[in-house]
């Protein structure tokens, strides 16, 4: 399992696009190393369940699954099995993307099997509420991600700082060994270290250097000021 | 994309099981190539998500996924897309197994998306019924599984031969190029001999196998009077 | 159980919409009776679940609810009792809405329970394969709507009149006893009938009636033709 | 809207038993009814949405509902709209139940208009974890029910008494004016006298009352020792 130093820390996740599935998502986890070994910048690629082990076997950055399924081993055809993806590769989890959002009960019950297989947890949350509620389950991260700005363009710590504050302080008063992560919109040097300057420990994000013309550029931009 | 001579074939369903996930569904893929090679049955192996790579890379018989999800390449963090499965080796996937009922607008969408792709798709049903709905969607092969049945050790060819006699014949009715699979409860010769008298073209299976004490043996066994 | 004499048939699925809730429902399912009364059209209201005792002891022509769960009497807490709903009136339900698709094998359970009590089942479908599909399950209606001109104001019978033929065609040759209807964008007197003019026996429509300045004229505009 | 005094309350949840459905619905709330009248105590019932009207104009305690979607008006088929069954009478809510689980983005979203309609909203959880998480969301009631012992006939305050008391210990550190229920296997004047020992406010319960021969007297005899 690869250790994450938890300041600052990027996470990539590759969603579903074609440009991040198969040998271009190990060729984006590799730019990702490049960049994070040149700048000691932490960052983590979230590829599909199928690419977890080609991307884990060919990088030493960490790689996390996009989520994972409430579901012990057993019979449940078609599910997200935890140990499936760790044996894969994957050192920590997504979870509740706006794109999947979970139960509450199984966010709960995901968090904890997660913690229990020493694997790092990443609940993405749409507002301070829930992210304090996600808080309260022990996470290692929180991601807030207000959904109507994903994808956007319009960086979160620029279009809604009170937010992205809001959530690192009342974070912070249930426990502060929770970091908070800032996603949606983000793409530029100045969106990360807004981001940091609000209190984040860090950004989720995708499409801005995913979908960009020089992925490893843009990437490389992202943390140029940090 | 490895070919599938459709008859008679068995299809196993590696599930959630720890017994068929990382180092082991590789292990029980070469089992299940081996009994193929000796025997020259059709056996289709069907791993999870992150098992894909390991287990197409390593064998030569074809590897299905557990299920694919009725979404396009894109921004849909968590979900299978086809795509990423097919890059991973699967020549095709179960779809609406009973651990995962799938949405009739999904299935629709996905077995043609499947059908785009030269992939195979097998639709899993509970009864005669959908069944015949399944087979209007003209997928390659219907799996009849009542779900009472499913991990029962009763198998359906002895419990409900009717209901596999009137899906094949509902389903020949209607396309005579759909290949019917007969599964539940089944694991022995004498389970597979009865499907195939009954009129389907091959089982789908899974902890008979999965679970068994020798697992090649019990694959080999189930095989050995066809 | 009021009956439904079937050729031509209006149904006016009320959705949540605040302008069709509480006594607005009431309101506007005696503004159908009366035009159903004065134009001789069979109209059939669908009401939420909370307004259907409300309105069906109020008018005599039929009231449907918009969906049924899949499950039996007992314990499931929230879930849509289809005896319920009948005991407060439907004397049918919508299934398989866009605005709720359903599992493949929730359909057919659902449609062979409404047969057993006498209830009426109208499937919702978005594409002639599901349409197909849908009719092998045998419902006393199939409504065609492609999804992307719900709400459009754009009628299906002018913008993809194939859809709406072949859907009937296809039907038809299944089961000649199953009604087609046609949704989607429809609210003149024009779509109405090049609705019947493509060979279905009616229409399933909402906003157009719904958020229409009169509703009452606006339904009575729709059926002035025919 | 009718008031209610919080301790202690009985909630009485219909669910879709056939016992407690349409005039059965009503026959058990005026029994309800008469015991909160003889007795003083606060009992709240929650019929299915379709009886709710037929109810909650036919009793003075309060009706609430067993669940509303995260759904605004508009263009929502099947969905269960807060406004409409707060047009029918319903005072309340119940969220999340065991048997309708619903998303952490969707009870927080819930809640939140479940207060801004001044109505009581009541989540229930299935452990302390989930518990807390959901009192940080601030609803009226957290109503704490173990899974495994909902309709078991073995009462929470007596198997797991430990949870009961952790639940209320660890939502009163957030926030003392939430109230906590007990539920889950709860149906005898003993159980429910345990449970407020443990701190709680009251009951939610269900299978004790409904399916008890003399559904009156078990009610009746409940309260008894209060």
């Amino acid at each position: 399992m690869k250790e994450i130093t938890r300041t600052p820390i990027v996470i990539l996740n590759f969603k579903t696009y074609l440009e991040s599935t198969g040998e271009k998502a190990l060729k984006l986890a590799k730019f990702s190393e490049e960049v994070a070994n040149e700048t000691g910048v932490n960052i983590v690629v979230v590829p599909q369940y199928p690419d977890l082990l080609r991307v884990s076997s060919e990088v030493e950055i960490p790689v996390f699954a996009q989520h994972v399924d409430a579901v012990g081993a057993g019979g449940h055809t078609g599910s997200v099995l935890l140990e499936s993806v760790k044996l894969a590769g994957a050192s920590g989890t997504l979870l509740n993307h706006s794109e999947y959002r979970m139960k509450l009960a199984d966010i709960q019950k995901t968090v904890k099997k997660t913690t229990n297989h020493k694997m790092v947890s990443v609940i993405c949350t749409n507002n301070i509420e829930t992210s304090v509620a996600s808080a309260t389950l022990k996470p290692d991260f929180v991601a807030i991600e207000p959904p109507e700005l994903i994808g956007s363009g319009i960086p979160v710590s620029k279009a809604e700082p009170e937010v992205v504050e809001g959530t690192v302080d009342a974070i912070h008063k249930i426990n502060t060994k929770i970091s908070v992560l800032c996603g949606a919109g983000i793409s530029t040097a100045d969106d990360m270290q807004a981001a940091l300057d609000l209190g984040s420990d860090g950004v989720l994000l995708a499409s801005g250097i995913i979908l960009a013309d020089d992925p490893k550029k843009a990437l490389f931009n992202l943390v140029s000021k940090i």
